[in-house]
């Protein structure tokens, strides 16, 4: 038997092309990874007809499926009425769920709205999805092993709902049930294009095999991922191990975690493991590599804060770059990245510092100076230096990349340190 | 007569959540606002059998639609067989075409592979959309007026051949067969969550009438999207007009924008107009302000930039907050709030100031002071305050609701200001 699933999304929004549905794909590759490959994605309207259609087909032709959105408190939230109509079920008041909701709203310094009360009536011949995130709980309803689930749409409720709660549940009741294992794991790497990784990797197939590698280049980075189909989880690792082994012998060095890992969360635990510190000086960046590190928990072990110096006073008055590299470089120079990192290392006291500035665009642009053009500084206690990098040519793009080629600068220089 | 369209996505990469289904958002995007609502968007492998019940359905239910992807020159690119299976075609060779595919190979200093002989074969019933950037034309064909157009998945092929070739075409044929104008309008709010914004508008059939309003709430805000229908143009922003009045009267202190616009695009703007200056404390926002501020073009006008000052002694140190007030308060209260916003000022000479002290937790949090606990400063020449929050019990969350809370504080104040 082989197990297959449909993700259904509902919103009028997903229909007018307002939001582009990042949710089905979510489902999808989590799903895929989990052995219950996703089948069809049918994004419908806020209306009752096209959903009960889909239940029906639901129903018929897939084990699995994932309703998202239609589950908030407002008029237009249609997704258990219609799950109930159809399954001729009744709603019932959930009081564990009444209660969150309730203590979720006091916790706000708020009173729950009357219509709040909504959310905690559950159709009677169904499971609660716990919801962490908010106020919309998930439903569960298994049918003689067709399984319904729908979920809030709101990815941050959404994500955390699958894969603490439905991937478990699902891998749990068809244990055993699906002949084929699938593994799916993601290798992170930075600093190289795709088009260079391909080539320093060689003979993809040789690698591979009968398996299959995916590159999935974005702004900051390239993710390989590998999906290997065999007869046993034993087998399947077994396969993966030796492709990953092949992988980080030919580009090892750009590698820098695997699956969900975030750069700034691998730098953070070298810092913490090597008990060290860490400031930024930012200009062209704005804030966002601090930002990024202040996004991990527990960051305040390392990471003691930033100046974003975008005036040029500012890079004197807070950094203590010098009035005279300012005039003879210009602020976008090799000599005020430097400036800059050694500046903001003194003023926090801290072990290690990294700088940027840069021409972010649209405008700002010179023939010398073109858009693009980023210095990232580095300083600890025995050295300084800047690296000029060319980002690209729009403003994201420059912002982003310079955002992370800071953040590996420094994590190859902290896993080259053993002091 | 009610024109409506479907988008059909063909790929395995999209089933298994390896790509994000854009090209669907943007063609339903267009073709909504064409006046042609796209009702359904299905994704598909790439499977005769599948792609033929679509087929089916879509003859049965939809004036238009759209197939993306599958055209490629390999195997596993079923569009065009299967189109003409289900029409009962036969593939003729458009010279036209192949000419083109011959010359692209060329300028590439490449020699044509036979396998893309096969993309200059054409349904004999059927049209060529010219294809500008790559080597896949798009087809049209026209079955008693039900349009079925196949695009390459490619999205800076595909686009423009919406845009220049599809859009016009269909207006064309369903000039005046449409007796209705659609118009889709979004209004922006902040500082309120969906239940009580829901709460505050009252009877929503009073609003919208006939119409239709969706709440589309996020972290940070919540949109109000109105879909109007009306016999013409001229009645549809006449009767949208009167919605969003009626939405402004109950709510209009929570509306900061419309459409795509970015809370920190509108409060650059207002600061560009008064020509004003800007400067951040950050404590546990890390940086977040600051990057968005620095994420508009040409904020450099009027933002100074920041401080992150995530230790305590970096508060003191840059941006002078008394040791006393962090002892006797500690480092998240309003007193030490409003000494990082008054410091944060004086160090940049700046007009305004804002600042954020809080706890994002997952630890940290005590009884007194839990995750959660934000106070947002803000300090001008005549007035100095902070204000009290509580937002929410996720690190994610409480970090993004204190940016946008503090962004819109500021927006407020810099409104009233008339100096």
């Amino acid at each position: 038997m082989r197990i297959n699933a449909k993700v259904i999304s509902i919103g009028d929004e997903l229909l007018i092309g307002q939001i582009i549905n990042s949710n089905s794909s979510f489902i999808a590759e989590k799903l895929y990874s989990a052995g219950i490959p996703v089948k069809r994605i049918v994004t419908i309207g806020d209306t009752e007809k096209e959903l009960l259609d889909e239940l029906t087909d639901s129903l018929k032709n897939f084990n699995v499926t994932v309703i998202t959105g239609g589950l908030g408190p407002t008029h237009d939230d249609i997704t258990k009425p219609v799950l109930m109509k159809f399954f001729k079920d009744k709603p019932v008041l959930n009081k564990k769920v009444l209660n969150k909701v309730k203590s979720l709203f006091k916790s706000r310094n708020q009173v729950m709205p009357e219509v709040n009360t909504g959310q905690a009536m559950i159709p009677s011949k169904s499971e609660v999805i716990w919801n962490d995130n908010g106020t919309a709980p998930g439903i569960w309803i298994n049918n003689n092993n067709k399984i319904f689930i729908a979920l809030p749409g709101v990815p941050y409720e959404m994500k955390p709902m699958i894969t603490e709660i439905v991937l478990p549940k699902l891998s749990n009741l068809f244990k055993n049930k699906n002949e084929y294992t699938f593994l799916s794991k993601t290798i992170l790497t930075t600093g190289i294009s795709e088009s260079d990784l391909y080539e320093k990797l060689g003979d993809i197939n040789e690698i591979i095999g009968k398996h299959k590698l995916a590159f999935l280049p974005s702004a900051e980075l390239v993710k390989l991922r590998i999906d290997v189909t065999a007869k046993s989880k034993k087998e399947a690792l077994l396969s993966y191990k030796k492709i990953e082994k092949k992988i980080l012998d030919k580009a090892g060095n750009f590698v820098f975690g695997y699956e969900d890992d975030k750069l700034e969360k691998v730098l953070g635990e070298l810092l913490k493991k090597k008990k060290k510190t860490l400031a930024v000086a930012e200009s062209c960046t704005g804030g966002l590599i601090s930002a990024k590190i202040v996004d991990i928990p527990g960051s305040s072990d390392y990471f003691l804060g930033g100046v974003c110096a975008y005036a040029n006073d500012a890079k004197k008055k807070l950094l203590d770059v010098k009035n005279n590299s300012l005039k003879k470089f210009g602020a976008v120079s090799e000599q005020v990245a430097i400036e800059m990192a050694e500046g903001v290392r003194k003023k926090f006291k801290s072990d290690y510092a990294i700088s940027t500035t840069g021409i972010a665009g649209p405008t700002g642009g010179s023939k010398v100076k073109p858009v693009g053009l980023v210095y990232i500084g580095f300083s600890d206690k025995n050295k300084s230096y800047a690296l000029k990098f060319n980002l690209g040519d729009t403003r994201m793009k420059v912002i982003t990349r310079a955002t992370i080629s800071a953040l590996n600068l420094l994590r190859k220089e902290v896993l080259k340190n053993n002091s």
